[in-house]
């Protein structure tokens, strides 16, 4: 990290900041302007330690220089992570279609929908048991009964199940059931919940917080990798910003981004990116466009019966057209 | 809720559009204008309502009018609520100041602290036993053991004693050594803890999510409230911007709109709310000019030795001076 | 626009604001409930009117139902505009790529940039003359110079010429000079600048400003269309928004957005909307996937001399290799 | 300015930087670690420079360390800036409140209202002659005419005069009515008009654009003093965030940063920083509190009647209040 000092300091200032460097094992190296005098550390930063250097006398401010994230990151493992879920694999190359409806409702409509996304090429089922919704009088879905729903899904479509977790207390029975544990956007930085998961041997579908900047998303991931579970999957889902003609913005430039940072791969939620049905087709394009290993997007066969998210969501057929055409951009990116 | 419908709808969409309202129990008025038809549909309005009748075909958007919380409404009770703490009430009129280090450190140092904040007119203490970190490797607190320090520096003080609660399985025992249990911006939206947290007899200090709109900030309130537990004490302690000078933006208004839309008490966090020292004392004048109930602030007797937030830690001394100003703030706005 | 009344307001003052909305000259629809009376208003909005019911005794809000604008609008023209350019066409399903230096820096280094992106597949040459910098030390631009430079680029190459106009006092020098005039996201809402342009006959380049919703960006869009000119090229190139990883955040859904609202051809500033080079082929291609019409990009073929925007410019051979595979991609988006 | 080398760089590149460097005439310190060298280079810093820097091989980031405005600077200048308007003074430790409507509407309602405002405490009147509106289709303002009503109404009640100047083309006209140049938000980064307004020898009142952050205003204070004009007064007006209950978040933590960092006077504008006439006390109370130099507020005889921002608008009577209050504050403030 850089120390930068204050402009005409005493050099007993500069001497204290020093000292207190080497004592916690950084390599320091000073450069003195006419001005202004700043300090080179090199060794293990930790954040503790920029906070105790910021508040020394005399000086300005302290630059971290070397990203936060250690075993999320490229320089760690040089090779892309593939995470296999059932018969697929995420990060291979491929493109990944995750599809179904924001909650599971009933055995009978999940198994309807299952079946018609499976036909329209979705390769992963999700739908939800445990919701988290913004009020305490929305439907919070039908827990464990759901999940059973989403276990005989899969027994009969072969499709492996994406669903989420949201209670460290119910992890055991959560991943009893499905192939992938999603985090939420909502519990990016639910650290306890983070925690536990790195001690889970199945596959993590980590969302973006809708305020979360991608340093910050990659420290999540870093929580549940230092845990000892290396199979994450990221997925951009939207960020809050002042635009709201959509529900969020989707960041699509978060795909090459996390390629460029991270050895994990990243999908993408076009739905929740956008909330509005009319722009998933187009956005599931770019996200393919900008390089992503894969996509989640809510389909329900009657939207307007949906008990949430319904605005969101595509028919069947809109689903079916957006996956031939997802289809043949992904060919052309992959000729060379 | 208003339905707006398309430019030109054939009669039949709007037909169903309103039997669909009717059947969910509304009381509907048509708007036809010579383009286009408005629906205004009176009733008890949900987001699962909402949402379906935004997806039926010929509807343009629906526009909510009536805001979504009941028991945190000012309509509901109209009387502000007080929160007693210990021999401290929040809410009454007076300012009540909160202070002690982001986490405790340990034995001499926190009573060392507390003594000093009590002298210097703090009423209550603070200090993180749990801490959530965006690093894993970072200091995540004391744990129990911090508590014991807390409960015990409370028994020697007097000052009661607010710490955050991250984990509903451990509520019990937090709950069995602090005062007033604070729910952090990065858990604002855990609804499995803030469900835990209403079947709980102890006042709640519920801090704004970074990306919390004000409305999604008192529907967390009303998963308390709607749970059991009507203590609940707001706070702001800034929401994230694109300016990055300060650590966060802190946004003032909401002490008045909190004020307008509940009958909720609302404290200021300066310390998180700015992340730098040399704002928190002016920030905390301009929260009591804004009109709040109290300031929760950080001290430290060392802050480039604090193992987390040095940076926004006040010294004792400096702490001493900001309370005095505010007290003749607080006395210049009381008389009338 | 609907006018919500606060709960159990006298009659007489719903009376009120039906009698004023009546005088200036709208339908006016009661909805009364139990506790709330909803007024529909179908007629003539503007901001006036609706600020000054907002304002009247009882009022709670208003909430406008119809999109402020006309001209821009796809109900006002249903085919979509095409902007013709030289032997270009911007709108007609192909995609134009617009590619040079952020600065015009000499006569040499100009024609050397313009012919290499030409050659790698440019089908317009873009240079700043004036340029509008952060700081007043910094580089200001060539100024007419500049403009000399870029026409006589075109004389060369056979490719229109795109620049910035800062200033209403040389509309008229810029437009003897270049093909298209771009309006730079700081001026978005420079009004006087916006209706002086729509005086003109040149079409114009339209960029968002950086915290500019898409209603206020397509109003902006009305300014220059309602004063007489219809060709009006709107341009995504990022807003601002708590990420600093990427210098804006590029908002790919304005693309459909746009589409869905206006009649309006839409290009896709990758550079400047990153700020970072290794980002701009990746978000090219994002674009294309989101239906863009266009791209504009930063070539310099030696960035690291660069007089502005280094960092985020290309090198004339890595736009040769970012326009071969987005042709690819936008000839697999055209096939069905 | 700091250089950050990747990993790993062969030597050659680092000499090839420290090269650079030295031919801008920079003192350069290299501080090598075991896995990356970091460069500290002091000298004459430039966005030119930092960019070229930035994009030469092996360089991973390039940090700036001395902020980038010096006339507006503390350093530059240790005393405080008073700016004399009439018989007033701001940045003297008073509190001015500069009170009116949005846009002057007619010659009997401004000097009816102006006097009002008098009468209630008012130091100086602010009105609008000529309006930037997000519409083309909403009222622009009276233009000279309304220039002229303003300085009929100073000659009656003494009050100075605060008007805005949107365009570079008739600064002399404003200059010759008013006693204060106000940049409206949008104008901001206008550089063409900051340099103009930095030849006048009138007072810039210079609002914050609405997504500038606080180093972008103060340079864009710097464009007018560097261009000779030291007469500017800073004025926070909101900016956009996420939060859409109020028009604006205002920003009240710029007010101590600004003195903190310049030696220039600032003021609020709690009407735009709202958009709602009911925070307009409080906030105003808030800016109070954080210190500010003065107030400008809309005030409207009739809000419901006004041709622009009648929402935000306060009646003459509330204005009054207002103002008793800020007062007795602005009074604690000061006693020690």
């Amino acid at each position: 990290m850089i120390i930068v000092m204050e402009r005409l300091v005493p050099e007993e200032q500069i001497k204290m900041v020093e000292k207190k460097l080497e004592e916690k094992g950084f390599n320091v190296h000073l450069s003195k302007g006419v001005e202004r005098t700043i300090i080179g550390a090199i060794g293990e930063r930790t954040q503790a330690i920029m906070d105790a250097i910021e508040t020394m006398a005399g000086v300005e401010k302290v630059v971290p220089i070397v990203q936060p994230f250690k075993m999320a990151s490229k320089e760690f493992k040089t090779n892309p992570t593939t995470v296999r879920v059932g018969d697929q694999v995420i990060g291979d190359g491929s493109i990944q279609v995750i599809a179904g409806p924001c909650a599971v409702e009933g055995w009978d409509k999940f198994l309807e929908v299952a079946q018609m996304v499976k036909s329209a090429g979705a390769t992963m089922l999700r739908g939800g048991a445990f919701k988290p919704r913004t009020s305490p009088y929305s439907f919070q879905g039908l827990e464990e009964e759901g999940l059973k729903i989403l276990a005989e899904a899969r027994r009969i479509t072969g499709l492996p199940i994406v669903s989420e977790i949201m209670d460290p207390r119910i992890i055991d029975i959560v991943a009893s059931y499905v192939d992938v544990m999603q985090v939420g956007a909502r519990n990016m930085q639910n650290f306890f919940l983070l925690r536990e998961l790195g001690k889970c041997n199945k596959p993590i579908l980590l969302k973006r917080g809708p305020s979360a900047t991608i340093e910050e998303w990659i420290m999540a991931a870093e929580y549940i990798i230092s845990s000892g579970n290396e199979q994450v999957i990221m997925c951009e889902r939207g960020i809050r910003t002042f635009e709201n003609y959509t529900r969020n913005t989707l960041d699509l430039s978060a795909v090459p981004i996390i390629k460029q940072l991270t050895h994990l791969p990243i999908i993408v939620d076009p739905s929740h990116g956008t909330g509005k049905w009319k722009l998933v087709a187009p956005m599931a394009m770019a996200a393919v466009g900008a390089g992503c290993d894969g996509l989640i997007v809510e389909v329900h066969q009657n939207p307007s019966e949906a008990m949430s998210d319904g605005p969101q969501s595509l028919t069947p057929e809109n689903f079916r057209m957006m996956v031939d055409k997802v289809q043949k951009l992904h060919a052309a990116m992959k000729q060379e």
